[in-house]
């Protein structure tokens, strides 16, 4: 088999890290098997990278910015390729422009175009380990390129469908993917198998097992994912097509969100395209909204509210203020005491009610529901922060996710 | 003027540094020069990912170590670029491989063989002030080389040279070239002018001011260069042709070296190609070799001493003993107990009785010189270490280096 296999920031995170990771590629490799691995930058160093930017340049320049946080990960597969040579394993490392993978020029945030796979097929016939550097890329003029946070799992799994791998196994600390935050509720289960759309689902809502356009890559190509840890041997969780699914459950897992804040405006003069005024500047101001809920009165005015990242908060605000004036809309108003709990199941497809029961597992913990917006497979609500872990935990409870030992 | 500054690892150890850096540059750009700007790692940064490879693996791989302990240069290129960037002072970083700067495949201690000067003219063209990393290259398959301790210092002067610069400064943090390590002695001089082949011959003999190398390639360029310090706004000293030379001195300088040990070996059957058969195996294990003195008897043996780095010194000995015993030579000394003083200057080519100044200043001081071996422009002497200190002071006087305050 050719299996890639990526380690997140804490499985590399110092030597002894690293060392455990090479004696983990190197048995895979003796079992048999082709290896691609891909390495995140040691936890935290790409945050002090980007503080260092922080600290020189009130705004630094993304160019600049992407080439100084991009040597985390280069750090880290030069010292998994010095172990690997020190212990006679055949292994090579190979940066970004040495693949190449070639980006978009959307520094910070960019997205992968193209994998040339040739050089990496090449190394991995003459029997070589092969050692790449996840979250970044280069443009076709040379320059480094970062694919924003979490990225790395991206880089795995575009490398995983560009060389046809028969497996992408994502090691984290982590022992795969739980029905719920442990953080947040005492006793979740871990799911053996999970759709690739229910875990872009959770992923989307904030379970940080997995970034979400890595599941959506691996879904789009068919990459057989795999979330371990890689501090233990457990099998951990396979993230696979829906019909190889085996079990048929209601509700996969329930998700807690507390970076969003809320912002909501009141009797906005409906026109045709009125949305698409308030949201254009956000857009341009390079602002993400995430749950959106409108809903339109008889009087032919409207109300709309939605959430964005806390920190973009103030600048969301300024900017829709200015639209809301310019209409001739109510106040606008925003809240950051708030929280987004989600509940993703492939079987809300089928089952009707799921909502209904949402609803009133919550009503009677006594929790309000301020926002709810649906998709096929999930369920969101915005409630007061507040009440956020005790609705999660009996949300969880409710649908049977608690593990019973 | 098209200006090459280079700023070492003091000058650029840290965050207020790279601002004091960004400003001088900027400075010299407003001025109306075009600047290429070449850096260090931050002081100390190298050591510690070498450590790091070394910490990994007993013998790292030399690919993957220079792959690693590029990533300093590469830091500091990018923070620059952060700092002018945020100044709106147009610029760019561009990296080894996007210059491109070649090499050959002697990785630790590449060659450089090739700048290819068109993308930084077209950047300079643009009016950017252009940001390059020293110390490192890459090979015609685009792997990362390094170029040596030091490096950096080649990579300003061969930038310098392929743009046909017309003036290569390097920032350090002392004012300038001194007759003598301020350490040692108490009131050396400030140099103002110094000819390449004396540079050459203070830094080749422990100067640690420039990189030998690089006075080597400014000479065979007649790159005009300038030593000064980054910490204040004096001239510094110029690194010029012969005849350029202003002050006619019979000694510029007087240097000492603590990092050397002295091999011996009496008594040895002479017979052609005697010599060859001991440096042989010495070249062949990458031992550099400083000081060679050999004396023919006239009962048939020779005695040979040599010096090499303190650290090659057991390998040394291992292989010198085995040419000894094939060849029946007698014992093979070693001493490590020893210093090298040497005095350098154009003066000595037409000044007879230099050598026997220096024998006089010694024996007058009580100093027993062990070993001597003469250039056109140096005379090199290897002394006791304890005398050593008390030798450089005396001979730094005696030539009447010291300052007059």
């Amino acid at each position: 088999m050719l299996i890639v296999q990526k380690f997140g920031g804490t499985s590399v995170a110092n030597l002894e890290r690293i060392r455990a990771v090479g004696e983990r590629v190197r048995k895979t490799k003796e079992e048999g098997h082709d290896v691609v691995v891909v390495l995140s930058a040691p936890a935290g160093e790409t945050d002090q990278l980007l503080k260092l930017a922080n600290e020189i340049s009130e705004s630094p320049d993304p160019r600049e910015c992407d080439s100084l946080i991009s040597l985390g990960e280069q750090k880290n597969i030069a010292l998994l390729g010095l172990y690997l040579h020190s212990k006679q394993v055949p292994c090579i490392s190979l940066t970004a422009a040495q693949i190449p993978i070639l980006s978009n020029k959307d520094h910070g945030k960019a997205r992968i175009l193209h994998i040339v796979p040739d050089r990496i097929r090449k190394e991995l016939k003459s029997g070589k380990i092969v050692i790449l550097p996840g979250f970044q890329g280069i443009t076709d003029e040379g320059d480094t390129t970062t694919l924003g946070r979490g990225g790395s799992d991206t880089s795995a799994v575009a490398f995983a469908a560009a060389l046809k791998a028969d497996l992408c196994e994502i090691y984290t600390d982590v022992d795969g993917v739980y029905t719920a935050d442990p953080r947040v509720v005492e006793n979740p289960k871990l799911l053996k198998k999970i759709s690739y759309e229910e875990m872009m689902e959770l992923a989307d809502s904030g379970a940080k097992v997995l970034q979400t356009r890595s599941v959506e890559v691996a879904a789009k190509h068919r990459v057989p994912l795999k979330v371990r840890s890689s501090f233990n041997d457990k099998p951990g969780t396979e993230v696979v097509a829906e019909n190889e699914t085996l079990e048929k459950i209601l509700v996969a897992g329930v998700t807690l969100n507390t970076q969003e804040a809320k912002v909501a405006i009141r009797r906005i003069p409906s026109e045709a395209g009125v949305l698409a005024k308030f949201f254009a500047p956000l857009a341009e101001a390079g602002i993400n909204v995430d749950m959106i809920v409108e809903n339109l009165s008889k009087d032919g005015t409207t109300d709309l509210a939605f959430t964005v990242s806390k920190e973009d908060l103030r600048k969301t605000l300024k900017l829709a203020e200015g639209v809301a004036k310019r209409l001739g809309a109510g106040k606008v108003e925003a809240a950051s005491d708030i929280a987004k709990i989600s509940i993703v199941g492939l079987g809300m497809r089928t089952h009707a009610g799921v909502a209904y029961q949402i609803f009133k597992i919550l009503a009677d913990l006594g929790v309000t529901v301020q926002m709810v917006s649906t998709s096929e497979i999930k369920v969101s609500l915005v409630v007061a922060i507040d009440d956020a872990k005790r609705a999660v935990k009996g949300l969880h409870q409710a649908f049977g996710l608690d593990r019973s030992e």
